[in-house]
């Protein structure tokens, strides 16, 4: 496809954006929370992990479709 | 179709924006929830995969199209 | 349709940002109240998957919409 601007960069960003926001408030309460209940570790862990991939698998496709219109 | 300008990345970051926003904010009361309640864990971890499958869900679907759309 | 510029793809994006909203704030708060009363948990989970879907079944009739006009 001939484009004159290449805007994909740009959603690239954005995506990471969004990335962070998600994993980063994910991850901070998580941190918070085993620091409050050490005990509890192991679960708030699974949980975690559990939320994050969700956005992650989400992101990467996201990544890949941006390199495939973009190039 | 022939675009000058193609805006499919942009979309497909604000799609991982919304995703970000959504799952973060319940993935981070999750976390709160399981390190103040760490016996409920099973219980908020199975409403918690519930919720966050519907927005994953639309999100996938919607990044879907952004690439039929875009290419 | 002939389109010089091809919007589509940002409106979905602000329909994921409005979903994510959306549920994200229900899910929040049901984690919340799932962690505070985890004896009420598959009442809140219940009331949790109506209110979501509604938002949930808007939203894919406007990802659809979306792709109608787009393409």
């Amino acid at each position: 496809m001939e484009q004159v601007v290449n805007l994909a960069p740009i959603g690239l960003g954005l995506i990471i954006i969004g990335l962070g926001i998600g994993i980063g408030s994910i991850g901070k309460s998580a941190m918070e929370s085993i620091g409050r209940q050490p005990e509890a570790a192991s679960k708030i862990q699974t949980a975690m992990i559990i939320a994050a991939a969700l956005i992650e698998g989400a992101g990467l496709f996201a990544i890949v479709i941006s390199y495939l219109l973009g190039s």
